[in-house]
């Protein structure tokens, strides 16, 4: 096979050995690869991969077909179309996966956006709904909307009947956000001005989560799952007690197995069957080939976009 | 009646009307009271009172016996040694309380003792037991242990078959604490020396979060109901991020009539046995007559102390 191997921070397209399915597990041919902030942290060094997966290839999502099974699972998965949430190695021409962290991809819906799914959506469900426990009728505030998991975290708010405050650098996206489901959109310099909020999605981090923790409401959560902009914060302990705030920090990368089974199979039981009707979109905001990949990670570190990048690996 | 009154940061022991009990309330005769550190936050004007309890007379706890009773209370509790959680105003010779906010002083506790366990008891349940959920076999530090809340802290991780490791300021009050129940005791110099932990309790603050934040494992719990050291901290997010933790704020006294009942309800249920069979204690550090509650409220202040300082109301 043929992957992105990081060699002392540059992106180089090279052959590797074939990977061989183990036990539970199964080799998809990738198809495509979405593009995430944990990918430009790891070439640059700061977020290694944890162990059983290649250290050296980025990608934690990809969407393709299953060619072949490893022990235990159905040979019926072989020439399915599927999205699977991966560890590491998924910008490469194939990638070994456990069978339970797959999600079948529905109908009509083209591989190249199902490939910026998994860590969007399953990011975004673990944080509100696991984490979070976002109800029917709480207002939701989302930093950093435009992004892969922000685009989610609007649909799932949406999906759930709460109200969904978008915020967003500037405000060309608002329309789209709105589209998305979106019920108010504003920009940082707007933040202190929104009406008070139950949960907070904080995928910005030091730019933002200032300015939002005092529009959190009594019993708010916040919860930090992106801090693109910076990672120190000065907190005020006062606040967060009086009114008893709770902020949770999480990432998917680091989870077991089984817990990444479990997020996937959550994901699978409350948002496949909207997936499927077509009610669930992953805006691409480009495609670029994976031979091309420096231009992707490039074009991700910069502001603006909307929506996933998408690495093409093989022809469609 | 006459009460503590907060009169532009002087106290002053002074005549008030008697309380009238309302539907579901009692009054008691106050015996002592507790001196917590919002009394000394609401002296300086930083800690308002709550809507329903007299602005200007501190006092979140008591003891005492009940004179009177409201409409829909049983008459029988007329005449019984109770010790109450209070919103406010307990440092007086007579308090109105909601009867469900009551706890039955066991045989032979005195009551300057009880009048030391709600605050401390309560605040330390609701944050280990229901925000926290400690459990068995898990490691618990607790910053400034020997503080009232930090002695029924320690209790409460013993009781729950927890790894309570006590931090102090200094060595005096070590032994102390392992006699309560502490398995491990530190000072504050040697805090990032401690093995990991699963839960912290914070009742210091800026001094010491920053400090225990790295000890603490990965789904760790951080439950933040004190600061007195300051309240503005630095937090790393990306470190929160990593060790998937919580930070959970709280206080006790904003709460409303029910949700104090539901903490008292649940303190009466898993601790009164306890207290009854003699296995929780209050360590009194001093008890001070009322009318010299300037000095109680400056060796508060003070630090060093170990355990409650309760101020006497009535001769026992």
């Amino acid at each position: 096979m043929f992957a992105l191997v990081i060699d002392d921070g540059v992106l180089d397209w090279r052959e590797r050995p074939d990977p061989v399915p183990g036990p539970g597990d199964v080799v998809v041919e990738v198809a495509a690869a979405g593009l995430n902030a944990a990918d430009l942290l790891q070439r640059r060094g700061r977020y290694p991969a944890p162990p059983g997966v290649p250290a050296d290839v980025p990608g934690l999502e990809l969407a393709g077909r299953v060619v072949s099974v490893g022990d235990g699972v159905d040979a019926t998965w072989v020439g399915r179309r599927v999205a699977a949430l991966t560890g590491g190695g998924a910008q490469a021409t194939h990638c070994a996966v456990p069978v339970e962290h797959l999600l079948a991809v529905p109908e009509g819906v083209e591989l190249v956006e199902a490939a910026g799914f998994p860590e969007a959506f399953c990011t975004a469900h673990d944080a509100l709904v696991t984490q979070g426990a976002l109800t029917s009728g709480e207002r939701l505030a989302v930093t950093g909307a435009a992004g892969g998991v922000g685009c989610a975290a609007v649909q799932i708010g949406r999906a759930l009947d709460a109200t969904v405050v978008a915020l967003t650098r500037d405000g060309r996206h608002h329309e789209a956000l709105r589209a998305l489901g979106a019920d108010e959109t504003v920009v940082a310099d707007g933040l202190a001005a929104i009406e008070p909020v139950d949960v907070v999605l904080e995928l910005v981090g030091a730019a933002t989560l200032p300015a939002v923790l005092p529009r959190v409401r009594a019993h708010g959560r916040i919860l930090v799952v992106g801090v693109g902009s910076g990672s120190r914060v000065e907190l005020d302990l006062l606040a967060v007690m009086g009114s008893r705030l709770t902020l949770t920090g999480s990432t998917l990368r680091g989870r077991t197995r089984t817990e990444k089974a479990e997020v996937v199979g959550r994901v699978a039981r409350d948002l496949g069957p909207r997936w499927r009707d077509g009610a669930l979109r992953v805006p691409v905001a480009e495609v670029v080939d994976v031979r091309e990949a420096a231009r992707a990670y490039d074009a991700f570190a910069r502001p603006g976009k909307f929506g996933k990048i998408v690495l093409a690996v093989a022809p469609r």
